[in-house]
């Protein structure tokens, strides 16, 4: 089973189990969104940190990366902007560094000259699919403490809500 | 029922469905987590929002007044940096600015001259307690879309989910 406690890099930054901060006379849905987003900042502070030291890179440089790798076609900042997954990434200054890696383009569309397509370079996709391949690993191991039938049980609730959320 | 598409506050950037990014060949813990990371986007993005319209504050700022709300006795900026439940935020800013509002005060702690504990005013509490309020009801509506035996199965997994990534 996956221990975020020692995956965490630095001994200061000992894990808060967040959702305990939630006091007793708390409200369902308030104890239920403290839960939701524990558990998105556990795993999402283990793969930020194993990015780090296994490839040097940050958590919204490899999300920029991934949604260009989803996207061959090539997207427009602002698509890509939002598109990205989490927060805190400048996607200018990510992309610019890429582009300097020479791993991406950037091309001026015919139909607008003040828009840019951004694509993956080969260098760039295979850079990427290198940090893929790790990070699909560490979700499985992230994920290996839950049976099967509770993750499918999980993954089917999430689309309820997901859609609750989405649907008018 | 909530429908994040119309809480969005600006036209472009109309949420995508970031889950859908994720491709029919990937795997089912991948799957999971995309779902899980998707969910947590849309509540977060839309309280980030309605934060903004209504209370004219950053979603950084609530969560660090809501950290030193939960903890009278006050709170070091190391400790109230570790409890922070968004990224993005710039801890000592915000705490510096609160403090000029008035709305916090940094106390030199007698044990540790380099260190001060974060409290908040009266001022400070007052001001949380009507974004708390708020806060609660819309976290309320963002879950009614599920029915009740559904949020306590999901309650009940992700607390399996949160034993499993911290216990060793």
């Amino acid at each position: 089973m996956p221990n975020l406690s020692t995956a965490s890099s630095t001994a200061d930054a000992a894990p808060v189990d967040l959702e305990t901060s939630a006091g007793e006379s708390d409200h369902e849905a308030l104890r239920l969104w403290l839960r939701l987003l524990t558990c998105t900042n556990l795993i999402e502070g283990d793969i930020r940190s194993r990015l780090r030291q296994d490839f040097a890179v940050t958590l919204p440089r490899f999300d920029l990366m991934s949604q260009l790798d989803r996207h061959p076609e090539g997207l427009k900042m602002g698509e890509l902007s939002r598109r990205m997954m989490v927060t805190g990434g400048n996607v200018t200054g990510i992309t610019d560094q890429l582009q300097q890696e020479g791993l991406v383009t950037r091309e001026a569309l015919p139909t607008d000259r003040r828009a840019y397509l951004i694509r993956l370079t080969p260098a760039g996709r295979e850079a990427f699919s290198h940090m893929a391949r790790a990070h699909e690993a560490w979700i499985e191991q992230l994920f290996s403490g839950l049976v099967e039938s509770d993750r499918r049980a999980l993954f089917r609730l999430l689309g309820r809500l997901k859609t609750s959320l989405t649907t008018p």
